[in-house]
């Protein structure tokens, strides 16, 4: 299918709308990027890739990097994972406490912050370089070095870090933390401080589209089960408490970060990244829900 | 591709498996059914279809047929049907009354109890003869009129519908249901009677896989886009709090009942019925579970 | 002590404030009646009794019989009572169902709505007559046979029950009703649909006063330990989520309706009722609170 | 009235009972205190006091210090203590997060946790040494220099401080902890911390019995008024979701600890302290309680 003139449209149409939502402001390095960014990029696994807007600008993508950081930790202890994180969505907000304390400690799903929280306390203990092997891992998925942490923007979360602190404390009171609760903080916020561009997490997510085989190494990331998995809950996980809405819009598994990227995955057609920091009240991006939700809708083509 | 070998494999292994779970026991009608039933059809496109065990036996589908009451009534009255019920998944028990007081009367999804009373209550408002235009609505869609209710399971269900009640009356008092509250639990506990084989079931959900277009008489019953939005909302609200991992096992939009039934879609390839009375403690047939997962596993197709 | 000044200083002081507050309108018996009405009744064991305003004026007692159903229930089944319904304040508004579902189905406390039903079940099981042999047994209390229901007050209740029949239908699911679920509503809006003068209410309370002891006729009504167990009820759960606040405020045991009246004891001392139809946020009458609020500052006198 | 008597036989009653219950064992200082231990003192203010058992042996009063820290804050701050801490029952248990989570960072009332630390935020503002300023203060209420905390338990708590690390944490992410949330933590545990015999527990709440006023300097604490309140959180709050019971058991304001101390105050008669290390599973003392019980129901003289 050609996607291109799809992409074309899908940019025109919302860039000429008027853009709502508002920034993150909870940090500098987030309230400061300028509202008007807008980029998309598709990557084909027919070779043919298409991008409009700011596609080649880096973004911070928080949240988003939660799938890869799944995956890396799904591939190192297997389905003995599931013992410490559930895979069903949470109903509530992304760092709700509620829910916790009611299923002692054990998070809903490894992509709210409680869940998150458990895969980087696992990679701590799993590997002795956590934060160098996490990035190599990234930029062998995405086949580039070009990207990296933001040293910057990871302080400045920590300073914000009260409900994280929460969190991984709560979680440390019922034993589901085995490392230093600063330590867990720390690589948390390391790893939520990535930036990419769209075609560096376009090409990043391409796994899964290829169902579990690396598009550019020909290497296999994971098993092609795993990787229906790990879909499946980004399909039922991946927007908080907006996974129905995006589900049931766009009808793709994805990924939102409240940097205001959205990665997306067709499986067996494409990877799609999309960045617009604006973000409507549930911190997901206005405009790259609605570009995803026309992005499936012109095509006729979701998982549905 | 050829499931026919697949279907039976999944059958032969599951059936040389020792059943565990527990037949549904709150009405004698379903606790009087025979745990070792154990049936499949397979229902494809292309024309081959496939089927094992009791596939032609006919069964209470109870909350499946939540799905297609929320067809007819979509179609009826459009996108204003998401005023009075949401599109998240629960994250709770199938009959939970908790999110809908905090949540102000507007159930999480059409396809907990909560949601399908509205909808129940939409058609009793729009319908001249609710159950009978209902009736014929679904045998339309399997396109079949051997279709029936059980009047003496209905019946029985009433006698035990405190909580159901508890339920619709609470919406009531928040003005979410329009209609005498015993009018909405009858027409309720009707159609949830419903009656049929696996062949009948999956020739009913036939015409999401077929993307809105019914297969027998070429006719669309829903636009395109309104077959894949109910498929996303079978993907994450199914299966009540298990939803997740229905979607994490078996990568299909579905749903279950209490009556070991389950109904699942492969969009663009087939729908699949399963009966098993035996359930696990979550509601779901531990059979249909298993035999979907394998089904998808075998064949290395889902929707991810 | 002297209480004729202090209780002449109240209804002086606060007659000349402009009221706050709103009539509860969910009925018209209860949206009809003048804001303006104002009345107090302290009925001293020492005989000395005093009278301000409209003291002399029937208004409907609503939530504040709770107090006497549960006091006749006690009398009959004993400590057996608290098999089913608990003594905790509930923390929450007086007619949530989200603890109730929680727990079982066992109310926090007799004196939000669930646990009056509860109690309601009890007498309608216990008692021949339920609703005459209560109002028998009120009278009694109070010495008068003025007192009776409001049977259009009752049926108008009814027409606006769908909470309340949420909340025993609930209960119900769980086996804790065991009669009839529209029995049980009727008796209790016939109940809470009982009409005193503050005269008549001050009297109907002031047993707990005297310890369980009729002060008009002599009569045990009940064990001083049974007494002692309600007013610790009223202390901790008799003004729904602002029990705190009024122990806090006031320092007596004491129950509110949604009429606008209020009952409280000085155990040893004194009953006391004052009306006033306006309510806060939380239902309780603001008049009410604030008069036994300034009684028990001026006379420098509360259970602490 | 003569409680000596009174005291002897509730002491002799409940030694010859067999204990039951658990010592709390969460830190090894709590853990290893003689399960054996039961000690009664009741500090009369008309001069006449009693004691039976290890009343003259010191134990960790924990919990029970966060009435007397309230004390200070409440008279150093005034009525503005109340924006930031409730006064209502939490009906949920001591360390929930739940409610605060719901309720915005303010705690439902100053004897949970959550409470607990928002006051020693409020000392950590206030004063310039509070660890010895508040050891002063409660040294002047009991009258006697030798009460001391014990660094080594406080240490040790803060060890296994996860949870209430948690709720210090939520509650600076709402902006309710203005100091640093580590330096909260280590004055919370210290008064924690902090050791009494019976008698000095005793004598250190005499001055709610004689309505704000030091028995033994003749100096006002508090005034009547700030008295009663403190008294009447004690009565709602004082047990954790047990707060119900001990008010319907015993009738008077009281708080226990986990050290397994009660400290109670019948307001113009007496201040009482019994001290057991056996637990019940809402994590008061046992013994302690049934002692306090027989102790109203033997004198017949309890607040109601």
């Amino acid at each position: 299918m050609e996607y291109k003139p799809i992409i074309e449209q899908v940019f025109h149409n919302i860039s000429n709308e008027k853009p709502t939502g508002m920034v993150a402001d909870y940090i500098p390095e987030l309230a400061n990027i300028s509202p008007e960014k807008f980029g998309i990029y598709l990557f084909g696994l027919d070779g043919n890739n298409c991008e409009a807007g700011d596609s080649q600008e880096k973004f911070s993508i928080q949240s988003i990097v939660k799938v890869l950081s799944l995956t890396m930790a799904f591939d190192i202890v297997g389905e003995k994972i599931w013992e410490r994180v559930d895979v069903e969505p949470s109903g509530t907000s992304f760092n709700s406490l509620v829910q916790l304390e009611y299923e002692k400690g054990i998070p809903r799903n490894p992509l709210i912050n409680a869940g998150a929280l458990v895969i980087c306390d696992i990679l701590i203990s799993e590997l002795e370089d956590p934060e160098n092997q996490f990035l190599g891992y990234v930029q062998g998925l995405s086949g580039t070095t070009r990207i990296n942490y933001n040293p910057q923007m990871a302080a400045s979360e920590k300073k914000h870090a009260f409900r994280n602190a929460a969190l991984v404390n709560l979680m440390k009171s019922f034993g589901n933390i085995h490392n230093d609760t600063n330590r867990v903080l720390d690589f948390y916020f390391t790893i939520c401080s990535m930036e990419m561009t769209c075609e560096e997490l376009a090409r990043a997510f391409s796994f899964f589209a290829n169902r579990g085989v690396n598009y550019f190494s020909g290497n296999r990331i994971i098993s092609s089960s795993k990787s229906k998995r790990i879909s499946a809950i980004m399909q039922t996980c991946g927007f908080y408490d907006e996974a129905g809405e995006f589900s049931f819009r766009v009808g793709l598994p994805g990924k939102s970060g409240v940097g205001g990227g959205i990665a997306a995955v067709y499986p067996g057609h494409y990877s799609v990244a999309v960045w617009s920091p604006l973000l409507n009240e549930k911190g997901n991006s206005v405009r790259g829900m609605k570009a995803l939700e026309m992005l499936t809708t012109l095509s006729e083509a979701s998982v549905f």
